[in-house]
């Protein structure tokens, strides 16, 4: 178990703590000869880091990525990229308040849990800051699958930032040819899963029409064949472009639902003798946070691809 | 990739189309010295093949389980658990009709873009069939897990199988400690989505309260703390047990939607050339799976938990 | 780590105790399509066997390949092939004076150590028996490398047997193209060294002209280029046909030293205590395993190459 | 495959080029809490470093490790400890007339071969350059094995570098328990021969009294049992502390030889047409790298049974 690594032929293993000198990633199985363009990479972190809306994130960070491997003349060596972003504006102080207290609806009791040793500050490895390398590597991964004519988009919904709700992020994957995938249990819907599952947030994933599929009947589900070569194999898209886990050539479609930020400004907190207290949070967290998660659906759409196509 | 394994320190490889000579699997990592209690895994394999209520399927494989290595005077010797279980009932001749045609709603084409040569009698791999090799695996894990404490139940609606429609499994495994999990890519709630969606017609994974969750604000959907030494550490498990990838100590919950038995007895296929014939489906296949796929959910439960804990 | 399969996309697992029920594997990731001559399993599967010399083994077992999956009308499906072979004269009696009693040069005392429970007849997983699954997913691989032009074939020296001593595999690998491997960890070399050591009785891997280069300046071992368009790039192999961990595009050359057979017709054993006594040892066992061994020296060298090419 | 990563469940991935901005690892699965000393990695490094005697390297970097993440008040958090070492003094001016020629006995064809794109600078990653990652990697495995009592050392022959020829490490890992290990494909020795032919200009690999044994007869090399409760169980080590892959408790012992650096000062080098031409080689390279080679043993060595044991 490589808990810190996605992919088994295209990888990503990512690194750093949201409080630590830094965060970033090794790309392992990147075919060589692709010409890398660098401000792609950047509009990707640009959206993931959002700020334009009222309410967002109040982190500043530059995000200025460092490139310190696998990449020479502009072009990729086939050997692993490895990057790094630091964290230049951390104000760990914020967080002093905290210590020895831990946070309804975050993960830092199961972190005492697990390491006994934890960094208080942020969320250490599951904040939503280790998300970044995330993009970053599947904005190469982008790249990649754009030689394949591969392409990738997504909307969401419930974005309106005051309303310090949660949402959905609609992605769909085109130009993934015929029979890519694997049958049991490397199925393109199950890959897809577990790398939307991953998402800090992230609470439900349906394919295709989703749960809708369960309320109706086979005949009404069963996506009917298009007639003789028309572009698309079937004239509805219910199963979401993947049959037997196998993609059948229409575009692949899936939904990813994300819950609520759970950071509040005034929050009780428990201790490790089970006390409670309510407990002023400072730190910098987000009103909204599914307009960005979109970003990171795409980065993760784009890996799970990246890994069965090269 | 090792499209046919699932898990990383107890796995499991299964093998065999639904028509061949068997379908089987090797379960690799079980701890030596346990007691295997062999009728309790024909329990949960009557539990698959349903057949009681109206309208099941109508293949009636006696799914006799032949015990190949791994066990001895009762117990595991910590070597690979092989079995097998052969396919006694196939009857092919059902299925000379659609030599050269492929099904809508099933993963006929995909095979056939993928491999070329396919077995074109019953789903071969994509079938349900296999599925009774994870249910023998999953009877053994979990009765690794009994020794650990850890149960594991689940629920369904819509098994009227006169419906004809699909309907939603839902799942609880209670017992795992605080802490168990990764924090990144291999959380338990992705690994458990990865497993779920590679569940022959599961088309939803939600966590926990799942799509609600988007339309609550954060102070609604954070799981309040427990005060004290209360047995449960929060008040609610709207996250299901799981947080940063982590178990919290609640039961861990989750659902998992199923579309409909796309088979129906007569439907319009298509053949390479894109022709389109109506043909009458011969073989046995079910109105409602959705009671049999609650064995196979448990199973699958059991396989993603035993590889954390072993 | 899962301890009984190797490879990573042509991968083998294996099962099966020495005086279990049955021994076999299953193999993932081979092509669809492929054309499988049985009598070429069985050949080889024969030269393991041996038994045609004074002093091999004694154990007389058919071999009988039971194919389960993964083959349909004589071709592969791109499915794991599964297959078995019954262990039908096990005459498990002869060990009975060996209940409670470790043999010296055995895997018995290390066994004991790491799963308490054990099978005291025979080496269970150690045991030579367990390579005859490594030689039939060595013949399956031999055949799908023979469509990439690539041939295997080995020569081995000490193999009268009533010597009782052991003995070198020379072996050979024509064909590759350059390019082939990887260049940190995944070495050919590497991957083959760990392929080879996993045989019992393994006890040495050399690359190329091995040793003697410990004792060569570098003007002496670097491999001069050929002129011009030569068949082959350089005018000496000292390296064995791995350069950085690729194919350079010659034969690719090892050899593996094999210690003797260890078992006695009488040996002075331990029991937990830490008492020793002189034991008959019943049973089958070999004088000679050098040239048993080459065979599946060559079967994990195809399950290697494979595992690359694919 | 992931080819620039070893373990797995304590993993070391590497990462860049000789003359590249820097090379670096991530460690993964390193458990939380234990105390790291920077000064243990510093002189492991310096070991590899070398640099003492007359004709080893002349690239005198400082090799200073910049810790990414990982480490929090100088403990381990359990999280991806990740690393960097700036290629400070590459010279790449010394390369130019490498510019479309590839040396003899290096791996500038085979990666021509493979990558198309190349870094005609220095070897890339196949240059000594990476072993400076797993060195550092190693450092922390040796403090993590240190706290299980187990304690790595080697020696070494042929250092006298005016020599200009190969030689040979000889390293013993002391205090693993035993029954470590597994016994069909990853066994002790099978796991150490990967590691050790994947250092550069390894050429052989031996574990016990290696070679020697293929000349002894059965009685000669089975190591006798040790009567009664003796420190040690065997009363001689030939098979090097591992029997059916699982530790015995006796010291874990192989040997590791090296072919001789093949860079010299004038190489007859090779361009894609075929031509041939002597070209004066700048850069630095060493005269003698076996000392320098024992650190990078010792490191795989740690590397290679912290997976075991963590």
């Amino acid at each position: 178990m490589v808990p810190n690594s996605i992919g088994q032929r295209f990888t990503l293993t990512t690194f750093g703590e949201s409080h630590g000198e830094a965060i970033g990633g090794v790309i392992d199985g990147c075919p060589a000869g692709i010409a890398i363009n660098q401000s792609l990479v950047e509009s990707e972190l640009s959206r993931r880091r959002g700020g334009q809306q009222d309410g967002s994130t109040r982190r500043k960070e530059p995000d200025n990525v460092e490139w310190l491997s696998g990449i020479y003349e502009g072009k990729t060596l086939g050997t692993p990229i490895a990057f790094l972003i630091r964290n230049a504006d951390t104000r760990s102080e914020d967080y002093e308040a905290l210590r020895g207290w831990m946070r309804p609806g975050h993960a830092d009791y199961t972190y005492e849990e697990r390491y006994g040793h934890r960094d208080h500050r942020g969320g250490g490895r599951s904040s939503g800051r280790e998300t970044a390398a995330r993009v970053v590597a599947g904005a190469i991964a982008k790249q990649i699958l754009d030689t394949y004519g591969i392409l990738i988009e997504s909307s969401c919904d419930r974005v309106r930032c005051t309303e310090n709700i949660g949402g959905t992020v609609c992605c769909r994957i085109m130009g993934v040819r015929p029979g890519i995938g694997d049958p049991v249990f490397d199925k393109i819907n199950a890959r897809l899963a577990y790398a939307m599952m991953s998402i800090p947030s992230a609470i439900s994933f349906e394919m295709g029409i989703g749960k809708e599929a369960t309320e109706m009947n086979g005949k009404q589900f069963a996506d009917a064949w298009s007639e003789g070569t028309a572009a698309q194999p079937t004239q509805t898209n219910h199963c979401g472009g993947v049959q037997g886990g196998l993609s059948n050539g229409m575009p692949i479609e899936f939904a990813v639902g994300f819950h609520p930020v759970v950071t509040q400004s005034e929050m009780i907190c428990r201790n490790a003798e089970g006390e409670l207290k309510q407990i002023e949070i400072g730190g910098r967290h987000d009103l909204c946070h599914v307009e960005r998660a979109s970003a990171v659906v795409e980065a993760m759409a784009a890996l799970t691809i990246a890994d069965y196509i090269i």
